[in-house]
C-alpha cells in the first residue's frame, strides 16, 4: 500500500494544533479587537466572497493592461457593492476595500483626494467639491511627484502665474523633467487632479500650493485641451492602478481652484500667508502609523503561509530508514520563520501602542498647541518616521526570506507569496524612503540630545525613555538565561540606541551614523511596545508564549546587529555567544506553538489565497487544482505549436 | 530661462567617466577576456539586435501566456538565427542565446535533457538519440522534480517495474505527490522527457534512474495515452518557459530506453551495478560554478543601473539656497551600491579561479581518479556548493537593496531592476537550495577537520588553507588603515571561518551552526579569489583602483558580521569601530571611479534594457519614451471606460 503523502499533510496541521498550550481564538482577540467587531468583518467577508467580481482571484494571471481593465469592472462592482449592502461607515468601507486584495484604480481618490478635499479646501471649496468627490462625479488623482523629483518636494518644478486680469491660474510643466509622474489614477482614470505647483504673484515665488485642476471632459472622458496625460507602464506591483504621467501645456484655471484653507490668493494677487500648518504633520503621522498596521498584516499572512507550508510538507530524514522530518523541525527553517512571526506581532503590537498615541494628541488638539502638545507631536511624527523605515524594510526582506524558505513552492505563484510581496514592497518607496525618513528622525534626537525635554509620558508610552539610559554600563547578565530578562533586553536596546546616537552627534556628520542611530531608536521602540503588549494580554497560557517569542525577537535582533550592541563591549564576547544560544534554545521553545501562533493572526483563506498556506493543509490537491485556472491549460496542444513548434522539430526550418 | 534637468543628466555622467582615475577598456579586458572574443560578441550582439524576433525587449507588458506564446516564436527565431549565421560553435550558441534576455522553452532541452544523452547513455543509445535532439526532432525535459519532493531526491516516489516478458519497464506514477513538478520545458513544448523513477526488478528497489520517455506524438503533439501533462503556471520569473507538471498512468517503454552508461538492465531482468559515477559530480560542479558568473553578471548589471542613476540623479541640496546633490553623493546611497560593485567584481574574479580549477580537475581525470584527485573533486565540489548558497543569496539581496536605492524609478518596470531580480532569483531555488547546500559543504569540511588531508594547491587556489589558521590569534592591527592591509584582512576571514567551523564541531549538531561556517569559509574563498585577481591584474592604474574596491568589499562583510569577526574578541571593539571608519572613508576613496567601474563591467544598453541605467545617461527622455510602448496609451479613452467608469461618473449606479 502507498503511503499518500498528500493526506498526510492535513494530519501534520492538525497535531500542530493539538500541541497548542494556548486558546487560538484568545489571540484573534487580541489581533482583531471585539467578538462583535470579528463577527461583522466575517460577514462582509462572505458577502464579498459572493460576489462575482468582487471574489475574483486570479490576479496572478494578467498582465498591467489586463489588470487595469479589470479592475474597472472591480472599482464598479465595490461602489455598487456597497450601496447594495448599505456600507456607509468608513472604517467598514475601508475593510471592503482591503479585502479585495488589490489595490484599484480609484485607490488614490479614497486615500488621497478625498482627504486632500477635506483638509485643505476652505469652507466654500469643500461645499462645492467634496459631495462630488465623495459621489464618484468628480474622480481625483493626487498629483505632486514629478519625473525629476520625488523625495524633494521643494524641487517641484511645475507652475502657477496668476493673472489678475481674468483671475486665474495658469499652470504649467517648464521642462521634461516637471512632467507629473507615478501619481494613481491619473492616467486614465481620474477626470481631476489636484495638481502640486510652485505658485507666483507679480512673477515672486510663494512656494508649494495645491490646485485642483480638471484634466479630462466630463461627457466623453477625453483628456482635455492644453493637458498630456498617460500610463507610466508596468511595476513591480500595482498593476490594477494607473500609475499616470501628466503635463500641463499654460493650462487656466480659475483662482478658486487653489485650495484655499490655509494659504489664499486674493483676486488683485495679493498673497494671505498660511498660519503654521500642524495638521500636515497630523496627515503624514496617520500614514505612517497606518503602514506599521500594513506591515503587521502582510508579513503575518506571508508567515502564516510558510510556517502551515513548512509543517505540512515532509523532506529529507536524520539519518537512512528514518520518516522523514517536517520541513519545520529543521534549525535553519525556524530561524527563517519564528523571528517574522515574532515581527508580525511586533508590528501589530506597535501599531496599537502608537495608534493610541496618535489619536491622544489629535483628542488634544483644539486648533492650537502649547509647547508640550507641541513638542509631542514631533517625538510622533520622527518617531513614526523611523519606524516606518525600518518595518518597511525588515517586513519586505522578512517577506523574500520566508518565499525562499518555501522552496520552489514558494517560487510559484500558487503559493501567493510572490503577489503579496509585490504589493507590499511599494511601501518601502512611498511616503517617504528609507534614506529620507532616517535623516528626519535621527535630526529629531539630536536635538533632544542637545537639549533635553521634560519627561512626558503619555498614553503609557515613553519615546524618548533611551535618552536617560547610562551610555557607560555594560550588560549585567551572568548567565546565558537572564538575557532573556525583560529588563536586561530593554535596557540593552535602550543603550544601544543611546550610543550610536551619541556617537552620531559626535562625528563630522554621517548619514549611516544618524541612520544606525534612527533605527536602533526604532526598534527600541517596537521591542517595548511589543513587550507592554504582551504585558496587557489577560489570558495568562496566551501571555506566556507570548512573551516566549517576543524574548526570541529581542535575541533575534541582538544576534542581527550583535556587533552594535558589542560596541564598548557592552556585551562582552561570552554574552554575545549566549544570546546566539539563547535564540536557539528559544526556537525549540517556540516550536510547538508555531502553527498556532500564525493562526492567531486569523487569516482566512481567501484573504491568503494561497495554495501551501491554507488552513486545512490540503496543500498538494490545492497546487494540482491551481493549475486549472492557467490558460495555457485550456488546451492540450498550445496555439503556437503549428506556427512556431511544428517548423522546428520537423526540421522545416 | 528654465535649467533642463534632462539635459544636465547626461553631462554629469560625462563629467563623471572624466573624474576616473583608469582606462575603463582595460577592465573591460579583465572581464571580458580578449579582444577578438569581445569583438565577436559585439558582431553578434549587433545581429541580434537587427532581428526582428530576437530584439525584442517587451517582456515587461505581458503574462505568462503571452510571454510562453512570444517564446515560442522567439525559439523558432533563435533556430533560425544560428542556421542563418552558420553558428555551430557552442561558446557562440551559448552567448545568442544567453542575450536573448529571457530563457525560452527550450531552455532545458539546451541545458540538462541533451547534456545528459551525453552522459548517462552508452554509445548505442547515443547514437539513436543524441542528433536528433541536436536536431530538434526530440524536444526533451529533464523530469526530475516531483510535487511531494525536490530537495530530497531520494524520496522520489515515480516508480519503473520491470516486465521480462515483454522486455519493457511500465513507469507509473503511484500517488499525487508523485507527479512530476516543475521541469520546464514539460508543460507544453517537450515530446519526450527523461522521466527520474525508482527502478524495481523483480520486485526489488535498485535506486533513482533515468529513462527517456516519449510524451507527446510526434505528428500532432498531442499528449499520449496514459500520459496528463499541463503547465503548472505563473511563477515570478521564467515567464517565458512552460514549467510543467506530468503524471504516468502504468506507461510502457522499451528495456533499452533507461540510460545505460552506468547502471544496465538485462533482458532478463538482472541488474548491472553503475561503478561509482564521479562524473555525477563533474556536473555538478559545473552547473554551480557557472550560477557564480551568472551571480557576477545579474548584479553587475544590477548595480550598473543603479550607479548610473545615481549619478545622474539630482536629489535634495546640502542647504537652503544651494544646488541640487547628485543622489551618488549620499553616504547611503553610496554603501547601497559600491559595496555591491565589489560583489560583481568578486563574483567574476571567484568564477575565473574555480573555473580553472575546475578544467584542472577535468583535464587531470581519464577515468580514474587517484586519492588526491578525488580529494581536489570532492573540495570543488563542497566548496562550489557553498559558494553558490553564499552568493545567490547575497546577490539576491544586493539586487533589491540596489532597487530600492533607485526609489519610485527602481519600482518601475522601465529601469528593468524588477525584471533581472524575476530572472535571477530563481537561482537561489535551483539546483540546490541553501539550506542543502550549506549542509553538504560544512559535513566536507567537518570532516577535513578531523582528519586533516595533506595540503593540495591547485592551480594556485588553496580551498582549505583556513584550516592552517591560528583559531587562538587576534588581529594585530594597531592603527585603522592597517585593516585595509591585505593580509590582515585575508587573516581575519580565515581565523573567523575556522572558529566556526571548530563551533559547528563542538557544538551539539546545530544546522545554523553548520550554515555560519559553510557561509564563513565562502566568503573567506570570495576574497581571496577577489584578492589573487586583483593582484594579477597587469594595469596598474586599474590594479591600484580594484584594490581599493576589495578592501571596501572586505570591510563592509566584516561589518555585517561584526559579532562573528569579534568572537571571542579577534576583534576588539576599536577595531570593529575603526573597521566601520575604514568603510566610510573607503565608499570616499572609491566615489570618483564608481560609474568607471560600472563601465568595466562591459554591458551594452541593450541588454541592460533599463531606462534608468543607459550608457548616455539620457534618462528622463528614455523613461517618457518607454510610455509609448504600454499598451493602455494605445488610446486616450480607455475601452473600459464606457462599460465600468461612465456609469460611476455619472452616478448611474
Amino acid at each position: 500500500m502507498t503511503t499518500e503523502l498528500a493526506d498526510v499533510a492535513p494530519h501534520l496541521l492538525q497535531k500542530e494544533r493539538a500541541s497548542a498550550t494556548f486558546d487560538v481564538q484568545s489571540c484573534i482577540d487580541v489581533i482583531r479587537g471585539p467578538r462583535d467587531v470579528q463577527a461583522r468583518r466575517k460577514v462582509l467577508l462572505d458577502l464579498i466572497m459572493k460576489d462575482p467580481v468582487l471574489s475574483d482571484r486570479k490576479m496572478i494571471y494578467r498582465n498591467h493592461t489586463q489588470s487595469y481593465e479589470k479592475a474597472l469592472e472591480k472599482s464598479h462592482a465595490y461602489v455598487t457593492f456597497l450601496k447594495t449592502n448599505g456600507i456607509t461607515d468608513p472604517i467598514e468601507k475601508e475593510l471592503v476595500y482591503r479585502s479585495l486584495g488589490e489595490p484599484l484604480p480609484i485607490d488614490v481618490h479614497r486615500s488621497m483626494f478625498i482627504p486632500t478635499l477635506e483638509t485643505q479646501t476652505d469652507d466654500e471649496q469643500r461645499a462645492m467639491w467634496l459631495s462630488k468627490a465623495n459621489a464618484f462625479e468628480i474622480l481625483g488623482a493626487y498629483a505632486q511627484t514629478e519625473l525629476g523629483h520625488g523625495s524633494n518636494v521643494q524641487g517641484i518644478e511645475t507652475t502657477a502665474h496668476y493673472d489678475p486680469k481674468t483671475q486665474e491660474f495658469i499652470l504649467h510643466s517648464p521642462t521634461i523633467t516637471s512632467r507629473k509622474w507615478w501619481p494613481g489614477g491619473l492616467g486614465k482614470t481620474a477626470n481631476h487632479c489636484i495638481l502640486v505647483a510652485r505658485l507666483f504673484l507679480h512673477g515672486k515665488d510663494h512656494g508649494i500650493q495645491n490646485f485642483l485642476v480638471p484634466i479630462r471632459d466630463p461627457k466623453t472622458h477625453a483628456t482635455l485641451p492644453g493637458v498630456t496625460l498617460g500610463d507610466i507602464g508596468p511595476k513591480i506591483g500595482f498593476h490594477a492602478v494607473d500609475n499616470g504621467y501628466c503635463a500641463v501645456n499654460h493650462v487656466r484655471i480659475p483662482r478658486r481652484n487653489m485650495l484655499m484653507r490655509f494659504a489664499k490668493v486674493e483676486p488683485d494677487g495679493s498673497f494671505v500667508k498660511p498660519p503654521s500648518d500642524k495638521l500636515v504633520y497630523f496627515t503624514m503621522v496617520k500614514v505612517r502609523v497606518l503602514v506599521v498596521l500594513l506591515c503587521g498584516q502582510y508579513l503575518g499572512q506571508a508567515v502564516t503561509i510558510g510556517t502551515r507550508f513548512s509543517a505540512a510538507r515532509l523532506q529529507g530524514t536524520s539519518g537512512k530508514g528514518k520518516p522523514e522530518n517536517q520541513v519545520l523541525d529543521y534549525e535553519n527553517q525556524q530561524l527563517s520563520l519564528f523571528p517574522y512571526i515574532g515581527l508580525s506581532y511586533a508590528c501589530y503590537f506597535t501599531h496599537q501602542a502608537i495608534d493610541q498615541l496618535y489619536h491622544h494628541v489629535v483628542a488634544q488638539f483644539d486648533g492650537e498647541m502649547d509647547l508640550e502638545q507641541l513638542h509631542m507631536l514631533a517625538q510622533l511624527h520622527a518617531s513614526a518616521s523611523g519606524l516606518k523605515a525600518l518595518l518597511t524594510e525588515e517586513v519586505g526582506n522578512g517577506m523574500e526570506a520566508i518565499r525562499r524558505a518555501c522552496g520552489g513552492h514558494g517560487y510559484s505563484a500558487s503559493s501567493n507569496l510572490p503577489y503579496l510581496f509585490s504589493v507590499f514592497i511599494g511601501a518601502c518607496t512611498f511616503e517617504g524612503t528609507k534614506d529620507v525618513l532616517v535623516q528626519q528622525h535621527a535630526a529629531f534626537l539630536l536635538k533632544c540630545l542637545r537639549s533635553p525635554v521634560p519627561v512626558t509620558k503619555k498614553a503609557g508610552l515613553d519615546l524618548l525613555g533611551f535618552l536617560r539610559a547610562d551610555a557607560h554600563s555594560k550588560c549585567d547578565a551572568t548567565t546565558p538565561q537572564q538575557l532573556r530578562e525583560p529588563q536586561v533586553l530593554l535596557q540593552a536596546f535602550q543603550v544601544r540606541a543611546l550610543k550610536l546616537l551619541l556617537r552620531a552627534d559626535a562625528a563630522k556628520p554621517s548619514l549611516h551614523h544618524l541612520t544606525q542611530a534612527s533605527l536602533a531608536h526604532a526598534e527600541s521602540i517596537v521591542l517595548s511596545c511589543f513587550y507592554q503588549g504582551v504585558m496587557a494580554v489577560s489570558d495568562p497560557k496566551l501571555q506566556a508564549v507570548l512573551l516566549e517569542l517576543w524574548q526570541l525577537y529581542g535575541l533575534w535582533r541582538i544576534q542581527a546587529n550583535l556587533g552594535e550592541f558589542r560596541l564598548d563591549d557592552y556585551l562582552s564576547s561570552s554574552q554575545g555567544a549566549w544570546s546566539q544560544d539563547q535564540l536557539l534554545e528559544l526556537l525549540r521553545v517556540v516550536r510547538p506553538n508555531a502553527v498556532a501562533l500564525v493562526d492567531g493572526f486569523g487569516f482566512s483563506d481567501f484573504e491568503l489565497n494561497s495554495a501551501i498556506g491554507r488552513y486545512d493543509g490540503d496543500i498538494y490537491r490545492a497546487l494540482i487544482e491551481r493549475t486549472t485556472h492557467e490558460p495555457l491549460n485550456d488546451t492540450d496542444v498550445t496555439p503556437g505549436y503549428h506556427k512556431w513548434l511544428k517548423p522546428l522539430l520537423t526540421s522545416k526550418l
